[in-house]
């Protein structure tokens, strides 16, 4: 395995997944954090920002410079908000950079989804990216992204939504409509942003549902189990907000194909996720522990995965449980890293989950 | 309006339902509390147990005990675990007491379903009093209420379920199969025993799916939504413990009968609650509060009821939240018992949530 | 007792402290609220930012006049940031209302401590209202209250301060110096504001010291100590934000003068408080719940408080448990609303604690 | 530096504090798990009881049994409840094992103590193991940590207390009487057992003070401040749960000997704490994170401290927040460790707080 340390630069580093990079990346032994931007407090101690840094790195964020990041860099995350991504990465790409995009910029392969799901005014203006940009999920694109030049890191629900339904939809074992997810996630979803609902007062003791038919996420998690499956597969996706910061479910609940039984269910988990680093399948008939929990999963970049059968009315309910800064941000995008530059998945994120948090 | 003033006994007083009935007749203009029962904390001052009440009362805890509450109540609230209010209720009836029993003991009308959903091992004894029994739900029973000597206390989910669906139901603007219940429930609803996955520890930073194809409510939210449609409903259901001590939401996902507008939503909603005390339509295209939340109906017997329609794919979103010791069980049983007594169906209810909390 | 209505005005009506003066007034016998001012939201209905009173009124905001209240008000409550009141509060006292304000502009009697402790650059310009104010504490000025003209309401952890040691204080069981507070403080505290920290994401999972030697409060606490004593008395405060919405826990570590017993304790709480309306003694030497705790206080008006002696090193430990926006705010306006008016002091506030939440 | 891999057993691991010490052992170089205890759940899974550790072993828990012990392990944690350790403990270093007794049986050297402080009916019976014991706490006793064949690891609250005051007394800056420190804890410090007050119902939303005056912890807090100080010290202790998983936050508040300045705190901290791998000086008189907070600790073995001078008073107000799984439990057991095997300090504790959490 490469013992190369590649240069890493951070374009958006003092948000919630910019700390998550930092986090994983300043113990990455092929990995030297050399850039880490923040136009709000550029020259301020990285730490100061990120307080469980502390004693961790004497970095300073520096604004971001596409000269300074070439400069320095090998590979370059982006931690930035959607529609800053799609100016930066041309601009990146072109000095030869590789570039690990977090935001929903290039993970659509239909430029005018863009116009329909981001509002954006006109189509995606580089579509030959869009077509080079690999969708990060290394569960279903592990090949496609070894030497990727460009990388989209999945929405965090979007991860949640299709490893619940990946083995369901790749053996066909689920009619391709009426599938419904609903989701629950925590606070840090949202960012370190401060609008007056995301304030503690208002933000605890919810269960608050929101963009209840159209999110977002629907678009990619459409996009790419319709790829899987090779025909199109519609899902009705419906988040809430729930009174923790980290961590998403999601409870797909899906109509058999005929007859269904655990044992197929049990193939198809096992077929699909077996050899999978970072995708544990949680099922037990007894027990303490019998699905998937986000609780399960803090701090890790594991995927908890379950199943369950509903025989009175042929309803089959899958789960998956993330943390959202990890699976479902730096921890994805970091295996996507790890796969890009050829060492082992793993590296980095042998991280086991903080139980009871 | 009666300003008599009822004996009232309350059967499992030491619990939180217990606690509830107590937070509320303590202050009931038509209700005396004379019996409070609890085996565990028999001579105890029942404010040692529920320290909220400190100041509110000088009851003490005593056995249950037939003789002295047929001598000392008119009226009995059984706040008791399942499988106990089939004994109990006969001989309370007997001895001209009125029941509202919190339990599910009388909820079913079909005496088999107890040995299905209920894990009895036969039938239920006494299916003339399932007959006699009204289900507590004033949405749906209100005439039948007044006057009830059984009254059946619907389960909490149940409540939430049922109040989430009985426009679309009720209009039948739904097709009648693959509707999904997706609910997210606080900690007190089970109870103030201690197992250990109840633990805080354990049952904090949770969004953790539990009996997730076969709850016992479903018995309930069928025969009801059945009874209202004049046909066979069948609902698909899946709780899922989250972090927080009150509350219920349930999200109720369903497929429209053709074309369906918002303004038949509205519609559906008014006519079916538009006079109902306690029921508020929680909806606004703009604005903070958008859905019902748990967050704004806590310590109140609000059930906030909300909807959208999912015009790309011909599915409608509903929701209900409530506070599941309130709407889900002590505030319902005294909306029911207002209703069984005569008065006005907000007495002793007059609480407003309260908010941030 | 008076059944008069008075005409209320709530200036500064959208945020937690307006709200729970809604709460609370909306169901009051004696008040009418005419006017609720929010400049932010002027023209809005009251439920769309307090969506727990909706269906409790169909009031809109009004920004905030001078004309309009006089018009349409006897009595005006003040839930405006500091520095405003002051402004105001002179020209509402020459139209002839009455001004209950929750702000600090009126609480200290010395014109220079605005300097000192509020970083005003010039002493208090009024400082005959400053004399002619009766700070709101009815356990101390409940005489000075009745017919008073200008309320100044405490400070929510002035108030659980104060009453923590107010017994110890007044009885000299104590060493007026060595005086240590140590608070605990939920979100709702910081208001309905948005700076970065307040967010759910950084204000969960909590125990964040802040102005750990110089807090505001301390100028009330050493104000009205000093006054009960006759002679000056200092303490040393520190809070910390922990992760509840409501509630504030205050601890007191006093150093006794010479020998104390139990009894004499037990002996100065009750004279201090045992004819208190919302005071209650907590302390048990078994059962389950021994001391204050802020969970059984939250939506009442209560102040809970409780004592315990540390025998080896001569402390005294004291506690008072509040809700902030209830007697730590709006409830305990409302209590001297209720004195000023001349009704029962408990006129609206019979709230019971929600438990458990 | 040793590549050795000692053969380590852990009885007592199906609690928190064996979780978190299988999940740094299971990744530490140095360490091969070779047995886990637990009678309740002997023969079942470790993943099944600890569900983060599901995919990380395929142990199984076995009965204590010191042959097997003896046979299988070089060293020996105990995660067992006060009073098992006296008995086990002999026995095992009779068979030449190393012991890390994380309960409090062998932390006070004076055999009375336990008498006085756990209620023993007779004094410690061991009384030249009490001698032979080294308090393992590094920052302390690192040099007899080193080849030490029995080691007691501090109590969590005691941990954070001496550290918080560690500093001031080493340098004889505070007085030696009067101090008092007043602690939050979060839930986990309970252990995974089920008392009614534990429950989630019952626990959230605390902020509840218990053995307010006599707490075990302050014979440790003492015994090891008067150490250090050469004379008595003594600690006015009490602690509080908050509602927080894990996580203690110290503050300690003492009074000046003579006129105190920052830079005597600085320069004092940086002495006691400047090369202590595991201790970060958080403090900052402006930004974001002044003090330290639990929440920069989460999962981390660090501790970090702060001060901060009340001029007004004479007071110095110190902080030690640590995560009492970690540098309260297993992590300062596992660096122990690290001392006595002769490898670095941070060997498998290179974990870096989870934030925000």
């Amino acid at each position: 395995m490469s013992s190369r340390r590649y240069r890493v630069g951070i374009v958006g580093a003092s948000g919630f997944v910019g700390g998550e990079l930092l986090r994983i990346l300043l113990n990455h032994p092929n990995a030297e954090v050399t850039v880490a931007t923040s136009r709000e407090y550029k020259g301020e101690y990285v730490y100061r920002v990120h307080p469980h840094l502390r004693g961790k790195t004497m970095l300073r964020f520096v604004e971001p410079d596409i000269d300074k990041i070439a400069n320095n860099c090998d590979i370059v995350f982006l931690a930035v908000p959607h529609g800053q991504s799609v100016n930066l990465t041309p601009k990146l790409l072109e000095v030869g950079l590789t570039v690990i995009d977090l935001s929903a910029d290039f993970r659509l392969k239909d430029p005018e989804a863009y116009v329909k799901w981001y509002d954006w005014e006109k189509p995606h203006p580089y579509p030959d990216l869009l077509q080079k940009a690999v969708y990060g999920l290394p569960e279903i694109h592990r090949e496609e992204l070894r030497n990727a030049k460009l990388v989209a890191v999945p929405g965090c629900m979007a991860t949640a939504g299709i490893l619940s339904l990946l083995p369901l939809v790749k053996h066909k074992i689920i009619e391709f409509e009426k599938i419904v997810i609903d989701a629950k996630i925590g606070s840090s979803g949202a960012g370190a942003h401060a609008p007056k609902l995301d304030l503690h007062s208002f933000r605890t003791y919810v269960v608050r549902p929101y963009e209840v038919a159209e999110h977002r996420h629907i678009a990619e998690i459409e996009q790419e189990l319709s790829l899987v499956a090779g025909e199109p597969v519609k899902v009705a996706f419906t988040p809430h907000a729930v009174d923790i910061v980290r961590g998403i479910l999601a409870t797909s609940h899906s109509w058999a194909r005929g007859q269904v039984t655990e044992q197929m269910l049990w193939k198809a988990f096992r077929e699909t996720y077996g050899n999978e680093p970072f995708i544990r399948i949680a099922r037990d008939k007894a027990g303490l522990h019998r699905y998937p929990d986000v609780k399960y999963v803090i701090g890790s970049n594991y995927c908890d995965v379950g199943f369950e059968i509903d025989t009175r009315l042929g309803r089959i309910i899958t789960f998956a449980a993330i943390d959202n800064l990890m699976k479902g941000a730096a921890g994805q995008a970091v295996q996507c890293f790890n796969i890009v530059i050829g060492v082992d998945e793993r590296t980095g994120l042998d991280l086991t989950p903080i139980f009871p948090v």
